[in-house]
């Protein structure tokens, strides 16, 4: 992970290495965070060769690994204890890649971080399977934290992210979504697993029930940050360097913000384009260049980023009242780091 | 459930209402089962209109609800806390009824209980996130009964049907998959969540680790049985009471008991025309008829259906150091007509 870390720090034309909140967070918890990884590749063994390979597939492909840092992060903030996160930390990032792998089902995708997506290497069917299977682990992983209350909160988790899955594709292709219903599309799909990863932290280490909801709401808004700069990339980030195709939520008629944006104040020539290209998914050539340039005249990915920029705020501010120390400040760091990534 | 129970049982020729012990189970624990039709059309409620929307298919499609049947009919025979087996019973069945969705889209079927598959009517994206959602809703149920060794069971057989999933996935289309493997698979996909279901009745109940033992064993051996008689069934079934199409198994070119019996005394010219049907699914319109013909000379179903008796008995045995009762009657009898039953 070190090196994957420093090597995508290097790339980063934003962030340095040394400045890469993530990077310092990583580094900090990198003896904690190898203990995870040594969870993750136990608990993907099985007597049936194609998990295995199909879960080394995903390993190999990277991956920030934020969401099992923040339950690390959160454990440590609070001197909890380390070794009970590790399985929760490894349940998370199971319980996201499960999603990942159902979500390029159901996407279609082809590829993600650069690499093919393991739909098309392996074929729909294992995927499912294999999701369903790292799902199962990630719930036999939270068992072993032996709280009831940390298995209500991850089980729900699930549920909302799946019920923002299935949200998500039911306002797929439809032009009239709005804001609030995008806001609680990324809140149930992305934000609800970083808030889960933040919360477990702070309920392992015994925190009281306001702590325990900074934790929950620094991770909902930090999520909802990151989701909403990841629909920003998808029109705007340099595709060798976000390893995945840009233009893919154009081409699947996601509504997303930079759209919904350009579409408050659309001309109705411009609204004829929407339905057409996202509504119908009737796309030519040169639609994706005309996209970006409506959404540019409507200074469309300018306010995304500014929304973004409000909820890593908000997620800055639920920190305030916790004691200072080196992880809250990076933790309050991560916030910001999100808003510029270019990766 | 009890309008559809007489139903089918009219419909069944070998049969009739008064000695098919699965309906005097549901009949004798009819109040038990309304509490836990109850929590699933709860459970399946969200905010989301296409969840309850297809949950409702599914409901509508019926089933036997043998499962949470098992789990009701395990905590009644120790005189248990029903009431916490309603929301295992629930979860049970929606751990199934996640699994039946996401099959349906692995195997690209039609038709389930004589309708449409909600794959067919609803998609395959909204199959595989519904199915998401039922799995996580099943961990915040069994979450409700506050019991880690139960969560441990569930979850411990939730990942096994996923990888006896992922083996099925691997050895279709291969015609070297011998009868072990065959076992393997179906002890997995089918027999490990029929054993979850009775063993949380005897856990639930506070039983010592014999009983759980011996309750779990029924449910391995009457689970492979059931699932032995399901696969002989797609070779000889009327397809009408079926409710499913009939030949699938040999369509999708699944290696199933009828088939692996069939190649195990198979001449050099039978063999080519399995590598040909199954192991590269090139078939015509007679083939299914010509399959059915080699599977009869070979007395194919026959021992399929031997194989099956003998894991029924095992069943019946693994209940015999049990007090007698009413309950261990009726699953001494289930194991009987899970041989016998033709839908």
């Amino acid at each position: 992970m070190q090196n994957q870390s420093a090597q995508r720090a290097t790339n980063d034309t934003n962030n340095t290495a040394e400045d890469n909140p993530l990077n310092r967070l990583s580094d900090l918890l990198d003896a904690d965070m190898d203990k995870v990884n040594a969870l993750i590749i136990q608990n993907m063994r099985s007597d049936v060769p194609l998990i295995p390979k199909l879960a080394q597939y995903l390993i190999s492909a990277g991956g920030k690994r934020i969401r099992p840092l923040l339950t690390l992060a959160s454990t440590a903030l609070f001197d909890g204890p380390m070794d009970k996160s590790y399985h929760l930390a490894a349940a998370v990032e199971f319980i996201h890649t499960a999603t990942l792998l159902h979500d390029d089902v159901v996407d279609e995708s082809f590829e993600r971080r650069g690499k093919k997506t393991a739909n098309l290497v392996f074929g729909n069917q294992a995927s499912v399977l294999v999701g369903d299977f790292l799902f199962s682990k990630s719930f036999q992983m939270m068992v072993e934290s032996g709280s009831l209350d940390i298995l209500r909160i991850l089980s729900s988790a699930s549920a909302v992210i799946a019920q923002g899955e299935v949200l998500q594709l039911a306002a797929t292709n439809d032009i009239e979504t709005d804001m609030p219903t995008y806001l609680h599309i990324i809140e149930s799909k992305t934000a609800a697993l970083f808030a889960a990863s933040c919360e477990v932290g702070a309920v392992l280490s015994d925190q009281d029930e306001n702590t325990v909801t900074a934790m929950r709401t620094y991770g909902t808004k930090l999520g909802t940050a990151f989701q909403i700069i990841d629909d920003a990339l998808d029109y705007a980030a340099d595709q060798e360097k976000l390893g995945k195709e840009i233009g893919d939520d154009f081409k699947e008629g996601k509504m997303t913000a930079p759209v919904i944006f350009a579409l408050e104040n659309a001309s109705e020539e411009e609204r004829i384009f929407w339905k057409r290209t996202l509504g119908y998914k009737k796309q030519e050539d040169t639609d994706f260049d005309h996209a970006m340039e409506i959404i540019t005249s409507h200074n469309a990915l300018d306010k995304t980023i500014a929304l973004a920029k409000k909820y890593a705020d908000d997620a800055t501010k639920a920190l305030s009242a916790l004691p200072n120390s080196q992880v809250k400040t990076l933790l309050c760091d991560l916030t910001g780091y999100t808003i510029t990534r270019s990766f």
